[in-house]
């Protein structure tokens, strides 16, 4: 038994860039379809119910291209439409549960820190989701609002001292907690992960992207769906194309993105 | 001859409460109506046509509120839609005319730096009205896409080493091109002048919102069209009201805001 079809992959914008890769990295036979909703990005700053819309919007997209599964790359569809994903026709993924599932995995002391944008550290969801694992589990969850502009900007660098400066003012509440655990709780955190690293020393980083693209594999693997000859087609469907979007592509995807594999699309009347 | 109409500032988010708080400031008898479209913020992103569609959308609202003139506090509004405003049946004022006019007056050498969003910068607007008001002139421009999220964030203290290194890597080419003037071409930069200020040294720098004020006083100096015993009444209207509304528009605004005068309004059917 095999699937040839598509895995599907949204985000509010480009973040999810870093999810798709991930997959792909791992499952290089599977083609995907991304979708990002760059015209209405960002989600976090909008009302819980235009978000759940914004979701069904995005999801419905996706099913139109007849995908086999679906990911929400969206660190805020995750924590407050995840419900959405869930009554699909088809399996769905989103990034907390299975970070959530690593980070309990892999703590040996059950202090377990959270970094995010201030939507998702205010949805409390990896808080919730971890402690439905482990109750025990102390969760120290720190707002960066910074990372998501200097990740754009390009300001990565692990030498660098103003980003190293950023990081340390963020991740100081994680470190004095003593966490041994730290998830990357939004898309363009892994890209600052050598930066990340360099300030917190020993502490294990979850990247949820690769934590996902584990599960999809599992799945893949316990079902048999996998795309047993694929040619590991990409292609890219957003709704707004910026001055900037082939810079944060480029960043994102960590390679330039290949402009005649993307599309600008309309979701009215959907 | 006097005119009790409340003056209409608007922006694409909370932005604009910064040029609000100037035109209070030196015409504090006249009643404000402040709309901020936090529902569809931030314009930058958005393509052109868009952009008009919402500025548009934008002064209906406030002609709605029967407004005696409009202030276009939104750098992207007044780069890229500035004729949508100069189209209307009041008075219009956008950010990028009266700054540019202000900083050729003060220039000594020629040489004027601006600094704003990608979007701002990315459109030549700054340059192009300067060089219409003085042909000589040399223009420097920078994006600082770090400077938005920073001042949100509260980090616009000059002594705070962070800041001081994220405005340093910005301003260089500034500095290395020898600018005298420089205009702080972002709703959100004035906050962080003292920050600059430590790190231009003696370069002047221009607040278009304070040009701004200065022209409309100007304006209803020659029409006698004061508000002539106003109790300078201030009502907020928003299209979104999120989690970090109150702290975002309290950095914004330089005092805590009276949450009884904001409403929130739905532009839809407008």
């Amino acid at each position: 038994m095999a699937d040839s079809r598509a895995i599907g992959v949204f985000d509010s914008g480009l973040g999810g860039l870093t999810v798709m890769r991930e997959i792909a990295h791992r499952l290089p036979k599977e083609d995907i379809v991304y979708f990002g909703d760059t015209g209405r990005v960002p989600y976090g700053n909008r009302g819980k119910e235009i978000i759940r819309k914004y979701a069904v919007d995005d999801e419905k997209f996706l099913l139109q291209h007849n995908v086999k599964l679906i990911v929400a790359a969206c660190g805020t569809v995750s924590s407050v439409a995840a419900d959405t994903g869930y009554a699909l026709p088809v399996p769905f993924f989103e990034m907390i549960t299975h970070a959530a599932r690593e980070a309990v995995r892999v703590t040996r002391n059950h202090k377990i820190g959270v970094i995010g944008t201030a939507a998702t550290v205010g949805s409390g969801s990896h808080k919730q989701a971890i402690a439905a694992l482990d109750p025990t589990a102390q969760v120290t969850a720190c707002a960066c609002p910074m990372f998501v502009p200097i990740v754009e900007e390009g300001w990565v660098d692990a030498g660098d001292e103003l980003v190293n400066a950023v990081v340390a003012r963020y991740v100081d509440p994680i470190i004095r907690a003593g966490c041994d655990t730290l998830i990357l709780g939004c898309t363009h955190y892994p890209l600052l992960r050598h930066a990340i690293r360099a300030v917190v020393g020993e502490i294990t980083l979850i990247d949820p992207g690769v934590a996902v693209a584990a599960a999809i594999q599992d799945y893949l693997s316990a079902t048999g769906l996998f795309n047993a000859d694929g040619g590991g087609q990409q292609r890219f469907f957003v709704t707004d194309k910026t001055q900037s979007f082939q810079k944060t592509a480029s960043i994102l995807l960590g390679k330039p993105m290949d402009e005649t594999c993307v599309e600008l699309v309309e979701l009215e009347g959907l």
